[in-house]
């Protein structure tokens, strides 16, 4: 326990180290966009301190909307909760961060990603990952995405099964089985029995999430896109909000759990489109983009 | 069995008739409204024939979108599904009307209602509803579309009950308990005991819901809006597609047994906005418009 409450602070800090960084790239994509910040704090069960987070928003032309949120959070949990995981712990920490990216141009893909450790009870593990949602058919960045996270896990074998966890989950199941986006890596209950190695594999999947997205980012933001570009662009956010609200497990347990609502539901893109039975012109590049919302061998 | 045999070719006569006349009043309301219609069939859990239904689905610049849909479903079930109902049947039939109406213009509400009558094994039941989501504060036209359903429901006694259980449902209990607009009827598993009552109950709901939105609707159609009118409706959409996603019973029904995935979903606004703890302008319309969506005595 007093071994596992040393990873809780170094993962913090782990965390809290990334949300500065991903902010600043951020800032840098777009000089113009605005912040809001809101530091909030949380009771336990029992009504006692029980941590809280730090919740930075962003609103802009380029960037149109992006969230990127830190929490440490712990105390008593109800009998309720702890059966959830299986037991009858009345203890429990989480630290986290979670992020999402939605560009305004339709050439920048929507990026999603988060790392948290938790312990409940004797248990502890990692979840996260980090997985794409491109608008337009450029398969040099898709690949790019990919490859960096192929070779992070390379030396610890575990890129093949997150990748293929990826593809499964991030799926709307009502849709055909169509993909949100194209993937990334994903896993969750992590623990291989070596909490060193772990800690010290999610800590470098976290600082890639960088050099995963941004270079990318960069490159296509400023970049000419036509109204059918927007077009398709609106309707495959209004996908996504389709897979957060109905099928992530994220998002449910945060309502569930009573979490804060405003911070959960920051990863919904700020406008969207509904059209019944939309279909992109055939042959063009998002009848093109269509096939890659499908599981597919990158690297 | 035979008697019920009779009541599912009514009640589908009768709610094929309310979506021709709802139709009808739609394009009334926008006579340059595009109408698409798609015809369906479905199996039933063994392969055989198991009904089908028509969706009508309508887009333009006045009634941005709406859709208006029967179905008369029937045939062999799962013993998983039977069991979701308390029981071991292994047959079903079900019929029922189900619309919504987005208009483009903030000072016309949107709108949803729908009419089933469902028999499983030897139990039947009644279900739906009908609610209104307005987006501005024009106190009249609440009132009058709950003194329609005050007025047919009296001789049965099922105002009260009905507008309470519309108040408790459509509710986003992850904002607040936020109201989704400012209610109607809702009921569900309505079985008096007198089938020959229930029946003629629910036909004439389903026919006054023509009265209780389009002389509403057809007042504000041609009235001024402003951006900021525009804005606000675009959030409460948003709300309006989390409680659908996140809340309603029909679509996670719908999804999860395998429904036509357009025609559910048809019932999402072709636009829509998300913020970051959105709010309006204090002492406007809007700020006012707020404090209807939560529970309140209209007749």
């Amino acid at each position: 326990m007093q071994e596992l409450n040393k990873y809780k602070d170094l993962f913090h800090e782990q965390v809290r180290k990334v949300q500065d960084q991903v902010c600043r790239k951020i800032q840098d994509l777009d000089p113009e966009v605005e912040l809001i910040e809101d530091i909030w704090e949380r009771e336990d069960f029992e009504g006692n301190p029980g941590g809280g987070g730090i919740t930075r928003v962003f609103t802009g032309d380029k960037v149109e909307n992006a969230g990127v949120n830190t929490s440490l959070v712990y105390g008593k949990i109800s009998p309720e909760f702890a059966k959830k995981f299986g037991g009858n712990a009345d203890q429990m920490w989480a630290t986290g961060v979670s992020l999402i990216i939605h560009p305004r141009n339709p050439k920048v893909p929507t990026t999603h990603a988060n790392f948290r450790m938790i312990q409940i009870g004797d248990k502890h593990w990692f979840g996260g990952g980090a997985d794409l949602t491109p608008y337009y058919p450029i398969e040099e960045d898709f690949l790019e995405f990919h490859s960096v996270w192929e070779k992070v896990l390379r030396p610890y074998g575990h890129y093949k099964s997150m990748k293929e966890t990826c593809d499964t989950y991030f799926t709307n199941t009502h849709r055909d089985n169509e993909m949100r986006g194209i993937g990334g890596i994903f896993y969750d209950h992590f623990n291989s029995g070596d909490l060193e190695k772990d800690f010290e594999m999610v800590s470098k999947l976290s600082e890639e999430f960088i050099p995963s997205y941004f270079p990318l980012a960069k490159r296509r933001i400023e970049t000419e896109w036509t109204p059918e570009d927007e077009e398709f662009q609106l309707h495959r956010r209004g996908r996504y909000v389709e897979f957060n609200l109905l099928h992530d497990r994220g998002t449910k347990f945060g309502l569930e759990s009573n979490g804060r609502t405003d911070s959960i539901l920051v990863s919904l893109p700020k406008r969207c489109m509904y059209s019944y039975k939309y279909a992109p012109k055939p042959d063009g590049p998002h009848a093109k983009m269509m096939e890659y919302y499908k599981p597919k061998d990158w690297v």
